[in-house]
């Protein structure tokens, strides 16, 4: 059986609150700490070009699957922060954007939505 | 009832591919994403004290929510990009932090695990 | 004598330029590093509050040295590339600033310029 | 005559202080501030090849141009902050990269130092 979302994001608040870092985990240190493990991600794809990109060795892969996890824990601190329901929020951000990038319109182009 | 993590990552995926967006999300190109994400989301809290950072303004907080979602669609597509069971991989980093720092060592303390 | 500015731009392009690297040197690929060792500056700064910023232990404060250098670096080969003289655009940036923000509306504020 | 990097660099703490910022840029809002302007520079070149990156339209040109400027001054008021002599780390940076990547070892090379 696969894990649920809830109970990892349980687990994640559990994790941190037994340590007592509630005290640190402001949302300025936590959207910081988001950004460094973003700069972290992207350093594995630093210096390749893009196709380079779409191969990985096994140790690039490992580390990119472990900055993706850290990434996805600070998200978790902030929406506990300000109660957010953050698959519902991902849910209205999808429906905005097909809006804002209609298909007929959008399809095949990298161009910004106010450009299209 | 509540969204499904399956369905919306499902969801994700359709959107992109309707509009024939694989072609530019290279996973060079996503991480860049994310990490452009990360700091507009940042950006909400410049200026602030930390203390300050925990009290948005309404607006402020419809913000962080939209860069939240836009970091999670991101992340959507580098697990899509190479078939990463996103919640498997944030339970075992759960589970290595925790032996990383021990409760009775860690507790109350920001300090790296270097250092500890 | 302390240094000069053109002289140190010169050593970093001949730096580089010895060892072949231009090939990789690509404006995407230099954006990138920029970004990532921004990050690298900024967690020197994370799970502090921002008076402690302020008090840097030695090895920290070489640390920020560092990466205030590489930072440095990266942006003197950004405008290699589009023959940009950085001073003479960060003049004009601190005029149109200083029309943004005008002394008597802004001063103690941290607002953005929209908000005055 | 061109700008002089000292001067430039006194503009922009007067500028600063005459505005009484001072009180709003401790270390850690500084190092935010740098690393969202690099953030939107990268954006410059979000969904572009490597190739498609050297050669920006006019209007992306003029925005690097701010940005790359914006982050000079951020670096500035770090300078400012800890009394740093920036040319003289970079010119200590370039010897000290100059000592990890021997041309003989690292022409043509984009790995690492460690692994070289």
């Amino acid at each position: 059986m696969s894990t649920n979302f809830n109970d990892i994001q349980q687990k994640i608040i559990v994790f941190r609150n037994e340590r007592d870092w509630e005290q640190f985990h402001d949302p300025k240190n936590l959207a910081e700490a988001l950004s460094i493990e973003a700069g972290e991600l992207l350093e594995n794809f630093l210096w390749k070009t893009t196709e380079q990109s779409r191969k990985l060795s096994a140790e690039e892969l490992k580390n990119v699957k472990e900055e993706l996890a850290d990434i996805f824990i600070f998200l978790t601190y902030l929406c506990e922060e300000y109660k957010i329901d953050l698959l519902k929020e991902v849910e209205s951000k999808v429906a905005h954007n097909a809006a804002k990038y209609p298909v007929e319109k959008a399809k095949g182009s990298a161009k910004k939505y106010t450009e299209l």
